[in-house]
């Protein structure tokens, strides 16, 4: 029993974890199809190898012609032109436009041959077979050319990319059907305690339900991470030993990271692999820990579900995106809003204050327990108190991370 | 052949959403494992029938004791306790503290009998089997009481949320396996033209790669649809009307959605249920349509591919959120930058402009063309043009919607 000897700034521990993943950037790709892949990080570029369109086509609806041949065209000179066939999306006129005349053509269909334009089916009157033009139309007007959309060896989307759903459309547009993407790294959930029972029992005696597990899981999938939670492993060194070995790419281990005896999971990790940093000047969260394994970045979350919530948000949450490709920033909307009661912090610490916001105000939640994980679902988000600061007075305008 | 007689305005189309929604609310719900739930929409209220905890516990590592026996404790005065044993989480002390005793206890053990505070360990010493105390300690303090998280009989977390992870975390403490949670609405996207291929497939002759059945799955799924994409279906009534009648709570009809005579997706819908809205003055997406057809919302989307993103922005997506429970809103994180470039619009009509941004400004992309898809992937977001603007000038402040 024995406090933390020296805190690492909540600084020191972000900037260990960006000089900890290029280390761990060895993910590696895997190639699935193309309309699985919105939300996947892109691990190639995309390069079309056709043009889109790959044919000259009407942008309206309206009849093809030769543009030259409208000229003088108005309300009050109709010119004649014989319609001699109709154009479809997909099905083209087979013959070529003379003069005098003019196809019927419909948004999408490939313009005929002799034709140089789309007179639109607004400026037009039908009467039989012939049609009066009540307007001009210049040459190339209403038509889409080769490649306007994208051009043979264009390079359409590149590596690293976030796949919108707009992007899986053009990937669907150029012939192409798969695409390799960044591997979900493989996040461990290593949860132990010997007063845990699994999450959803009814606690009974001294023993809780577990409910850092299920938080962690959604945190992980909201990130990108493939989550791993095979359930609780019991607090003892050969149960925890064997789990820490089993395949990961990060390890977020719950419970048992404070100083105290039961804590097996500091001294393993420093036995297998090595502690980086143990103890972090913030509140919650203070007993965080983080080190490496192997190729594994392990993670020592507090059991405390705040605390682990927090920590999760600041360090670990921060590892899984960078390392799948993603903005390490986190996934909060942010708003400005005014303090409705003061916020007290305590210079040398950053502090993870939970608010409720009504309309335009913020107020801090009273409960500063790091195990009241109800104060978490009360709250509407998150103000961050910088450690050079005391906090922040009433009416002062604040940012929250929204949950 | 004819124009659109009369188009409707953008506000009269979200308010037909808007009516529309309650009438089909009738979603229904499911229940899943509390695992599952995350970002799934409550349908029942959550209420507790248990403690959280169900006993009063240690908030440090440290000394469980009689509180006024450290009365006067200080470095100065040391007063001695007699260590008669240790609690740990889940592991009791069975026996009583007595005068002059202390029992060792964790963060999360249950406090013993006898005691009625924690003195943390940094305020002690040890000597053999006697811990010396540094200082004094109030009752209760350090210790969680009974329901301090979650009373017995507390609503959780109510009907119609969002859950979010540490909502998970809070279900999964209190004894909660299975959950009632908001259907998910399907949506059944029926693409229509015979002059499309499968996605994916490398166009040839006067055929185009369906772009808008994968974009428009990728967008149903972000906005917790159910999709059913069986694939492209003939422009043909038959097949149409067969597919218009399969089931769905929501669908949309991509291509065949203009006033050509092709166009059998409109006819149908008159004539099986009733078309509300065709045509909106908007750019792009002015083709745009709605109706209902027995249960079903049925969205009429152009099969240009930007007038699709736009139109399913601006009412599918609103109307797949708000039938699932979810916000109606953007799903768009927004940002406020200086357009680089004049953005020209018309009074009376909304436009959907996309634009580039670099740094603190946006610029405007150069093709206004609804065919081209590429433009949506090379933008970063849009910027709404209301129907009363004729743009903005260059320099002026503007919202972009972030894609």
């Amino acid at each position: 029993m024995r406090g933390f000897a020296n805190r690492a700034t909540v600084e020191a521990a972000l900037a260990w974890i960006d000089s900890a993943i290029p280390v761990f950037d060895h993910l590696g790709t895997e190639v699935i199809s193309a309309s699985n892949a919105a939300t996947r990080i892109l691990a190639q570029d995309v390069t079309s190898c056709v043009d889109v369109p790959s044919f000259a086509r009407s942008m309206m609806d309206g009849f093809a012609l030769h543009s030259e041949e409208t000229y003088g065209a108005s309300s009050y000179n109709r010119l004649p032109f014989k319609v001699i066939g109709t154009c479809l999306p997909g099905v083209p006129y087979s013959g070529r436009i003379g003069t005098g005349q003019a196809v019927r053509i419909m948004t999408g269909a490939p313009l005929p041959a002799g034709a140089d334009a789309v007179l639109p089916v607004e400026n037009t009157e039908l009467d039989g077979e012939i049609m009066l033009s009540l307007g001009e139309v210049s040459s190339g007007k209403h038509v889409g050319t080769v490649g306007e959309d994208v051009r043979n060896g264009d390079i359409v989307l590149r590596k690293g990319r976030l796949l919108r759903p707009q992007d899986i459309g053009v990937i669907s547009s150029i012939g192409v059907i798969h695409l390799s993407v960044v591997r979900r790294p493989k996040v461990r959930i290593l949860i132990t305690g010997n007063e845990l029972l699994p999450a959803g029992t009814t606690p009974i005696d001294y023993q809780i339900a577990d409910a850092n597990g299920p938080m962690l899981a959604a945190l992980i999938e909201r990130d990108g991470g493939d989550v791993i939670f095979p359930g609780i492993v019991r607090d003892e060194p050969d149960a925890m030993r064997h789990a820490f070995l089993e395949s990961a790419d990060i390890v977020l281990v719950s419970g048992g990271s404070s100083v105290g005896q039961e804590d097996f999971a500091p001294k393993l990790l420093a036995e297998l692999g090595e502690v980086a940093i143990h103890g972090i000047a913030m509140r919650p969260s203070s007993p965080t820990g983080m080190g490496r394994l192997q190729r594994r970045l392990v993670f020592l979350l507090p059991g405390n579900p705040v605390s682990c919530l927090c920590a999760y948000d600041f360090f670990a949450g921060r590892a899984i995106r960078a390392m799948g490709g993603r903005s390490r920033e986190w996934p909060y909307r942010r708003v400005l809003v005014r303090l409705a009661r003061k916020l007290v912090s305590t210079v040398g610490r950053v502090d993870y204050a939970r608010v409720q916001i009504n309309g335009n105000d913020a107020t801090p939640m009273a409960i500063g327990g790091a195990s009241i994980l109800s104060s978490t679902t009360r709250s509407d988000g998150f103000v961050i108190v910088p450690s050079d600061s005391e906090g922040f007075p009433e009416g002062a305008e604040v940012e929250v991370f929204l949950y």
